[in-house]
């Protein structure tokens, strides 16, 4: 008998639990996992909150060694639209805690537990259309919604695109078509994403649950073994991209953030999505005051004389 | 007078006559060579024998001064599909030598030195349907025959993709598509391969060894050192690429094969190439019985309890 | 009061016109400035002085902190063709000062310049058919003329492929179809160029400028420091790829010329682009003359006994 | 007020008791956490209890944003030195489990989740002899006991050093100096690991906590964030060593495990570090064994005859 | 005769003047141009106007064909200490505009011209103590005068690590002494650097100029061609280095000055490299005040509670 | 049984009569093979015939699986001193040919097929002084004859160095030990060596083979599997190397060949290595000859005006 005892770690009942008010996750018997994101049980508003567990998921989920695929959605038509105004408030009072902790941090953390923190297959639905599109595309399969669209939204409301969306976009559509796509907000529909090589499958909304379990069922006929050690021979390009540009890229959008004084709060993209792309913004009068105020920061003083 | 003399090294028609229970050579006069893979005159099988020929070869070949071209083909409509069982035979009494001498070395050298150990330029013809199409697909130029179908059948067998078909998927493909290739065995035929930019032309089967020439002539019209240089050049990302991924991962298959225990010898793909896929092995009987014993290794017995 | 003053640097009025006899250039009072490439106000022709203007242009205006956003293209339908004789003269009379001095150097620092010396996003069009494109392609997005065609013809021209056009290609179509375009001087149509990723949109020629100032006009609509640091962030790619392949390649290729005694003086390739291709050089004795020369060279004296 | 609320998660009280039985943590009030590890109150002993705690440590601590320095090290003067052969057990019963498994995921894990978890300064303390010094040499500032004496012994136990030591020696020795370290079991004092660059103090056995501290109050005096993001930044050489070389070498290591047929739970290294190095085995007569076993393994038998 | 004319360029009798206020210039007849850097003939110190003057002087002395070697320096025992308190104004009026034109720009390009722009090669002599040290460390050659000490003082101004002596001493220590030496603001002796391979020789500071022109006259012995591939050939890895991890860390230092609300004008290095280290700023009064603004960003304010 | 046979291979007889004009081989029967270089019976001359039969040696001694581990050395206490005149002739009448054939191939083939075609273990012992170092510097493990001395005297020469010598000095000393060597012929003794960390120990030269065969001896305990994949592992950081700055740095220095027109069959380097350093060249006539030549490339005739 070995004279030290294994560390005790939550299992499958208890983090669904310590979860729930993010994901809904489904866990059938032999291991695959359905994580769905959601607030409220309607689509997923990006709060502080479900920024965060985002990463303590993918961390706690692949940390448990009885998982064996995980399938990772949202709910509604929409990904990543609207920030919640609320969540987010910090970021006006406390701009360098929360662009460090709530920003540098977790948003970096999404992606590299992601990657490096988890043995097993991934399949992501991108099942809406919106902004962090990279919570899908970085899964070693992708499949998306035939109606949803996505972009790299970041240029267009004056933040650098350094989160990790650039990083996928870099990586599947290549340096040409991804600097076009982040520098003029391009629109790109399912079927778009299928011909840059972006996605895997476009599938009927009805249909995109049902196809993610085909695939997991063809993998799952596979030894335990082989299918994780498959997964990471075939991560390693996420895993080299992800430490060649995510940090420091990541650092330089929020010292971008600093010069021009932007507010995640206020982001409402969900007219960019889904209407005239007129209404980008919580509050419009906001978003104007900010925009005269950066505007102060463009030139020197001494050159505006 | 020089005070040595050199090394006397091995010339056409000897090495012709050495490979030639492997492969059938024609060298023209400007010293364009076609190399084309036979067993006894039909279909090339996969034997140890083959196997480790492909390396001598290349290595032979590339260090003949006198060879200006390479083109490399196939006989009849598959490329590499069944394993002939009886040359395989070590693998099951003797697993740890065969996986470490035929597997590991002759598997990675078969790349390398197609890659470092020759000077001029290099053109592939896919000229069937199977696996191992890196055997082409890592050549400077690729022609496919347009009723040919290609896939990483690793996955499908149970075994991790290590060998260098998974690098040439993932440098020609985009990791995209080539984990979801990897993953779900997926079929391509010539004219998906011609639009994920994996080969260069779809050409009728007997088109394809008269276009290869076509191409081998304006290449020769070149100077001899531009043409060379040339190759150097252009083989640079595959150069890193086999750098970066071979050796270490080809180990890793190997460690899987181990888990899984896998027999290759027992691997007969012509089904799953030609027919319904229903008949992957050269006996179901003795796959069904390793599957049993590979299930044995999927969980502790402790978790089973 | 600071203790010293700012080095005094020429400003747009003074480069304006140290550029004017190879570039025409226009600036808008918000920065954007278009450059035009030109010889006596016609399709530029490739003489030694625009060949070491174009990277003086590049790093004089890269390091003008009141340009915002740079404009490159060319005039008439014609991208780089001819070869000016009488300017590269003194590559038949100095080759070996040439070769380094107005090759080596000048034709690096053309790209470096670019993309290194600059901070602020550049949309380049490909005005016109010929080679050289990368001066085009290597800008953060990339517009084409309908009606245009290009090529790397170095490899037609018995040259290594070697100052750049390769690192573009190999970047953007992938080293699949680059090493293809290369060693076949395969022209690529607009549209081609499209579908292999390696511009952003096909235009017509009346409508070039126009589109590039949309594009250019929504870029500008973001905060300075933002556009800046975005440009920076997404021009990575083009950084790493630079640094690995462009100086020692280079080198190779000017390796290449001693071996095969070419040169680039005599080449006039109108007529590979517009015409039949028969006509690919100013003087078609002398291109024969230098080939049978080159022809000693590609055996020793002894193998040719 | 938002709508979802922060997923709890452990804090120091609870994990410091989770993890009780293989570290000892003290944490001052300004975030500097004293990890100790420990088997019973005494010496650490290699067992997979431990081998997996210890990324379940890193993990869970790096996850805490109270925790604002770690200072990692052992109890006694050995650093890893004897497996616990009732806990390895498995090792013999299941081989393909347990080299995956406990092996394979929790090797890899360990570092991974040293180097990628955490985004704190962290200080290694040498404190002993032994094998895996890796588990202090990736920390940002190491010191070393001046009576320890370390060396990568995998390739004396006839294994393929591919755990992450190896990397380490690379990264600090340069491969000159590491290459022979591995091939020859060198055995390393603290002084000359000085001299390698491969620590940063010898520190008397007394003195070592001290001294750690003294060092995290100079890095404590800096703002948060700045000692946060320092971390990240100077974390990247190690960030992209493990990318390049962990975990496929890893895999390769096990691919070895499988061909000599090596156990683990067998190795005793007090008398390598400690005496003369003639008993490195718990049972010599098992290692015996195995060893007669291996032979079987390097030639094929038709070799043999 | 060529139909347009090289562009106008500077020479060196023009740019000596140009630059006069910040460097001292003697160009000898060979090519070999000392440049020393100085503040009103004394040592030099950190203004705005230095800053940008060094990225301007490499690019115009790179861009200049008839220099052939250049040996750069400093004035008096000191390297970069002090900063100009009233030519840093502007950074606390406006640190946004600051922080990106005269940092992010200024301090990044330096670095980048002076490996970029520069085909000869460069020799540096470390002729004082003090920050700043790549300016003369990323030179091809550097010697070091035998009384100065250096340090990457950043982290101990409570400043991010990444404008490039991190690049520097990560390159040339290797990333164990390199990250220890940041984190502590450990000062080096030029004996020291010498034996962590930082620097080529320790000179008496009367013999500094001696024997950088003796190590001159030997490169210049060799033939103008060969001079400057040999250059571009040692510089790869510099080339590497700064593509690497230049641009992105420099933006999150920039991040970190932000979060920290550091002002670079107040700091006052002079006792730290020549005193007791006690009076790092030029005003104690606002570095305390800094200071305690500061500690409000490091922890939420719902944390404090 | 197979349907097809192993291609015949030579056994280590054959070639051991094959390469005896430039190895002296002994073969022990556990397969540790013990290369020396010679000419004639005495220390190796540079010859085309050697120079070529080095690759020829490691690509055949690198194919035979029964051997082991290989120990490689030179005769005498001269490494790589003089060329043989009459060998290089061929430089003199066919300069293009040369350069390319015995220069470009051979030369980067002696280190690739060192480095990519052996899977064993190497012991090189570097037993004399000269230039080619790396022929002993890229084994595995090196040791060093403690009266000899090393230099890469390329740039001595008017050579751009770049044959992999750079390779080597960049990898073990650094960047900047490696470029100050490199630029001045620095003459580095056994002791430098060793502590520089470009060798593993300095041995009396009547040791070298015992000291040799001792290491040998230990690695040989281990399982031949082993031994093997563990040479793979830790000749990853070679194999990177060479194809990041082998094969187009070499075309490089072939550029400066013809630029400055060095012969390199001229070249008598045992006075540099044993003398005053005065002699360097066999006819020091017919070096001031190619000096005069050479200057006239240096500037342009219109500038000497």
């Amino acid at each position: 008998m070995s004279l030290t005892s294994f560390v005790k770690w939550p299992r499958y009942e208890e983090y669904k639990e310590m979860f729930k008010e993010h994901f809904i996750m489904e866990k059938r018997d032999d291991g695959v996992l359905l994580v769905r994101m959601h607030t409220k049980g309607g689509p997923q508003l990006w709060s502080m909150e479900l920024h965060r567990a985002i990463w303590q998921m993918w961390r706690t989920v692949g940390s448990d060694s009885e998982i064996e695929l995980v399938i990772f959605m949202g709910t509604g038509n929409q990904w990543i639209c609207d920030f919640e105004p609320e969540s987010w408030a910090p970021e006006q009072t406390e701009p360098e805690y929360t662009r460090y902790e709530h920003m540098f941090i977790d948003g970096r953390r999404m992606l590299i537990s992601m990657i490096k923190d988890v043995e097993v297959p991934t399949i992501g639905i991108l099942s809406g259309s919106g902004g962090h599109s990279e919570l899908a595309l970085m899964c070693d399969i992708c499949l998306m919604a035939e109606d949803a669209k996505i972009s790299d939204p970041h240029f267009f409301y004056d933040m650098v695109p350094g989160d990790g969306i650039h990083s996928c976009f870099i990586e599947l559509m290549g340096i040409r078509r991804a600097a076009y796509a982040m520098l003029t907000n391009q629109m790109l529909t399912a079927q778009q994403c299928l011909e840059f090589g972006m996605i895997n499958e476009v599938v009927p909304r009805d249909r995109m649950v049902a196809r993610a379990y085909e695939i997991a069922d063809f993998i799952m006929k596979r030894h335990r073994t082989i299918r994780r050690l498959t997964a990471q021979a075939i991560r390693r390009p996420w895993k080299q991209r992800i430490v060649d540009d995510l940090d420091m890229t990541f650092g330089t959008e929020m010292f971008g953030d600093f010069c021009k004084n932007v507010e995640h709060s206020n982001i409402s993209a969900r007219d960019l999505y889904f209407g005239s792309g007129e209404h980008a913004f919580h509050s419009m009068e906001r978003a104007k005051q900010l925009d005269d105020e950066g505007k102060k920061s463009e030139k020197s003083s001494s050159d505006k004389k």
